[in-house]
């Protein structure tokens, strides 16, 4: 089961079953997967430069690194399939790139929600869908998306943000909110299409319930309402 | 002496034996030069969602992520004198800020020659007062400080970038002439004072010299006139 281990919190987990129906054709998946961790990697990055003091700079940064290794470890699996993969993510990057602009938030403190909510959800859904993969990719690629990406460094700065300015909690819950339209309506594109061309509704509502669980969750950690 | 290899064109060397006279002590050393990479890092960094295709992005992405080890690794070496790596930076921050929100370039190319022309000058300068660190600490810092920071990278999306747009040369080649101005200054005020509380103008004039000589062949590899 993937995990989403948040300090002092249960684990979360997803249910892989409802999820690998719905996975995508490997390169498609790895490609989107890929570029929906760059956007990861950037937003994290972009907000280094707006970190409060050189303690949030060290978390900030730490973590970006980290999310940018996951992006380098999906880029390697395309390039094990002799693809290029700048050429593979290329379809992808207008719409996922839309997304993050629309996600960015105001100010450093909402940056940091869109960190730890949105890579929290997608890293869930990429993970969910990478059990339907064929072959040894299913495990490479979970043990990639698994692998540390410093989620924990931003909730403690955003509980020690939230700690210091309490009214900022009702503010960042309120963009927790926003946030999750956008991310689910991007997971989605990244389905597989079947042959009809309308996603299974009936398919698809047990995955999306179980994201939302899972964020609601990743909010109560930090104390805020979901 | 330490080395810069630029594609095609012959070593940049500084002479060390000019620069070691002027290190600052260790722990000043350290986390001026920490923050000045975590700089470049953020720079890269910003860079990467403005990049103009997938295959930009990736690359600077790369080298932002080894910015981002140069900066771990000096890092590494403030807590190694078991000092608290964000508290030793802290005092540089304002300042450092202050000069890469002053360079950072109104657009992506621009940006770009930041990363390159100030990221060079301020690696032969750490490279050469690192020579003038105490012990084994001399060779440890300059092996963290000569690895491989992906400026090959970012000269390669330049000279296509000039390819694509010959016009863009001079306007790049302008932008390069006004960064080397304060990040001489930048570079200047990390230097050790001396007792008289006024920096020795003799010694200091070989090693402008030779950061600027340096700085130009750089320009040269691009193309561009220093």
């Amino acid at each position: 089961m993937p995990r989403l281990h948040t300090r002092g919190e249960p684990e979360i987990n997803v249910n892989k079953v409802d999820f690998a129906e719905l996975t995508p054709p490997l390169e498609q998946f790895l490609a989107q997967a890929a570029y929906l961790q760059l956007t990861v990697f950037e937003t994290l990055a972009a907000a280094v430069a707006g970190a409060p003091d050189t303690e949030s700079k060290e978390a900030v940064s730490t973590a970006a690194a980290l999310s940018l290794k996951k992006h380098h470890g999906l880029i390697a699996e395309i390039a094990r399939k002799r693809k290029d993969a700048a050429a593979a993510m290329a379809p992808y990057a207008g719409r996922i790139d839309e997304y993050r602009s629309r996600t960015i938030g105001s100010n450093w403190y909402e940056t940091m929600v869109t960190s730890y909510v949105t890579a929290g959800l997608l890293d869930d859904f990429s993970r969910g869908l990478a059990s339907g993969l064929p072959g040894e990719s299913a495990r490479r690629v979970s043990d990639i998306l698994g692998s540390d990406d410093g989620h924990r460094l931003i909730a403690d700065e955003l509980r020690k943000a939230i700690g210091a300015d309490p009214r900022l909690a009702s503010k960042l819950a309120m963009w927790g909110r926003r946030l999750v339209g956008d991310t689910l309506l991007i997971a989605r594109s990244s389905l597989a299409i079947p042959a009809s061309g309308h996603p299974d509704e009936a398919r698809l509502e047990p995955v999306f319930t179980e994201l939302i669980a899972a964020h609601t969750r990743r909010m109560d950690a930090l104390g805020l309402t979901a």
